[in-house]
């Protein structure tokens, strides 16, 4: 009770209440807002893009607004974005998906073929490999949407990769798929044939509607779990191979630079991560007292199992309280109470998912891969909470 | 094979490919929407109204399009609405919570203060009483989103209520709760307190974001599982009392008129429910061959346990597949294979949830409620579906 009067904050019923304007009048009708809009207050939430970071629309990013997402499924029209030609509109009668190459009976099929078919709805995260990669050096960007927002979390709607290859007929030579999107890009991937077979989709739904132009519209492949780079948007051609393509997409870019010069090969998995959202540089603490500390955990490899919460710069954790319902490959949301004293403190979440996979220190991820790298930062993030109440990014030594 | 040859469709590799002239340039950049809408092609994804049912925005409702519902969540934009004075723009900086009566403190509380306590999310559905009402005596509407698109879908995220009830201290003799919106209409509903400490809660997040104004911004009261009604938006004041009041919204409305003229008293929880959203009036078969058939289930009582779907209007079932997570006062997406001979067919699906509740015909409803009512019609729905395709609303004797 000590604490939940902490949390009550100052007001109590004996104050003066505001005048409550809106209840004096009849409110608007229905009519005119066929489809909604978040409140004009709310306007902050709102992706935003790097100036520096990418040059023109040819390659362009916007990142999410983590900050202020309250739950796991981040709304449609704050979804991240990544272009490697621009935004392109595709329709969907003149959309078309070619499955060919090894397969006993090339196909190529019409949107609502697709449609048509045996579909699942699952809620998978999707992140840019790229996410954190200002990040691998120095704290560079003071802000959870800019060092984090290039992640997002949907319910994806759709037919399994599964259900179209049984349906074309997989030669057993084949053992790699090449997927290409329909944009001026033309960006292709090569994925193992056994994570085609296993939960890749093609979807055409997302968050309970057709999929956003920015998002692939008609037709969009999900990997769960995998690189965001490899759910190609604008899908429009499937490849059975017996190798790897190795694409412009997956040797010039999206691979790993190591400390010594030379690239891994292929790292698809999005590995365990964790990031704290509140408090973050966009949301500081009000003062001294009890607070709700929240964020968000995820892993390609599948469920999160624990996420432990630092308030010391790492010396110590505490379990957080996984929140809502525990899906793999998936956002799950965490939550942990605080009470703050008014001295700096140094904020931490550690991820851990059910393959044990604990999620790194970036001082840990520094001595395996340097400090060429780009991709693939998953490293334990730091928020430093000032006397001030004002919150930063640091890198600790 | 021979089943996923008829879902192919009729395109094959050999026929010449349309033009996709969206790959030949480069596309838009991200800066120019940091809300995202919709594709232009999908305008059809909307709310819409029944001119003649609502006479003016004092009391108006809209529907959502259930037809075009890909997933289990259903967007913010296209949530249906029902507003009992006009929706209002209330705002945070004056949002007031006040919680009295048959406490130990009685406190008001602002939205800052609300937004620091300790936080949940939930997935749950939200159904107006009232979803079906048009259709107790005759199939009237001719249209999956006027007949039951008063129900949508929507992760949550606020204070259980019963963090807030420990706050300001129960007294013994407190067993109802009062709750109280802020606009025109001061919509007051009674609840037990059992249900209030069970799972009720005090929500201001929906969908990933802050709630939107036409849906209660910026707090709203959730009954999981309870009459819509009971979702008391722009939530203003909470009481405690040792009976209930009895007041309009659950008196001259939101009751369940029988036979006899008379009513029951409060009838709160929304049993078992579901309905095909494809095929519907909206969505027509396009001629003879395999189909899944698709729709959402959903119970106020827990999980959905089963769903059976019927051809010949309920002679015979046959289970359907529950498709993504089964949760607790959730849709529920379903899924079923079907090979249509293209002769008239009547569609139906029938609900059990995880307390063995079936979800009756509307036979079974009429004869122990009669038809004077208007609210809790959770019958069984039959679309007929005629040989040219086309698919209607109707009633079986």
């Amino acid at each position: 009770m000590a604490l939940a009067a902490a949390w009550a904050g100052n007001t109590r019923a004996s104050d003066a209440l505001p005048d409550q304007v809106w209840g004096e009048g009849v409110g608007a009708a229905v009519a005119d807002k066929p489809y909604g809009l978040p409140p004009k207050d709310e306007a902050d939430m709102k992706r935003r893009m790097v100036p520096w970071l990418t040059a023109d629309q040819t390659s362009s990013v916007s990142f999410a607004p983590l900050q202020y997402q309250t739950g796991i499924i981040t709304p449609s029209g704050v979804f991240f974005e990544r272009y490697h030609n621009g935004m392109v509109e595709a329709n969907k009668r003149d959309t078309r998906l070619m499955i060919h190459g090894l397969v006993d009976r090339p196909v190529v099929f019409t949107f609502d073929d697709i449609l048509r078919m045996p579909s699942e709805t699952h809620i998978y995260f999707l992140e840019c490999a790229a996410n954190g990669g200002m990040e691998w050096r120095a704290a560079q960007l003071n802000s959870l949407q800019y060092t984090h927002g290039m992640v997002s979390c949907a319910e994806w709607v759709g037919v399994k990769l599964s259900t179209l290859l049984q349906h074309v007929g997989l030669k057993k030579a084949g053992t790699w798929l090449l997927a290409e999107g329909s944009d001026g890009s033309h960006l292709t991937r090569s994925i193992p044939i056994e994570k085609a077979l296993d939960d890749c989709m093609v979807v055409y739904g997302q968050n309970g509607e057709m999929l956003r132009h920015e998002q692939g519209y008609p037709l969009r492949l999900v990997v769960p779990g995998w690189q965001g780079n490899m759910y190609v948007k604008w899908l429009r051609r499937l490849k059975i191979g017996d190798a790897p393509w190795f694409s412009h997409e997956e040797t010039s870019k999206y691979t790993e630079l190591r400390a010594n010069g030379k690239s891994y090969g292929f790292t698809w998995p999005i590995y365990a991560k964790s990031v704290v959202t509140f408090p973050c540089p966009e949301m500081r603490m009000s003062g001294p007292g009890v607070y709700e500390v929240r964020g968000f955990a995820w892993s390609g490899l599948g469920k999160i199992k624990q996420v432990d919460v630092s308030f010391d710069g790492g010396v110590n954790y505490t379990s957080a309280r996984l929140d809502g319902p525990v899906l793999p490959k998936c956002f799950t949301r965490f939550t942990c109470e605080w009470r703050w004293d008014g001295k700096p403190a140094l904020l931490q979440s550690r991820a851990t998912d059910e393959t044990g996979f604990v999620q790194p220190s970036l001082g840990e991820l520094q001595r395996v891969r340097g400090t060429n790298g780009v991709y693939n930062n998953n490293s334990i993030q730091t928020w430093e909470v000032k006397a001030d109440g004002s919150v930063n990014n640091v890198h600790l030594a």
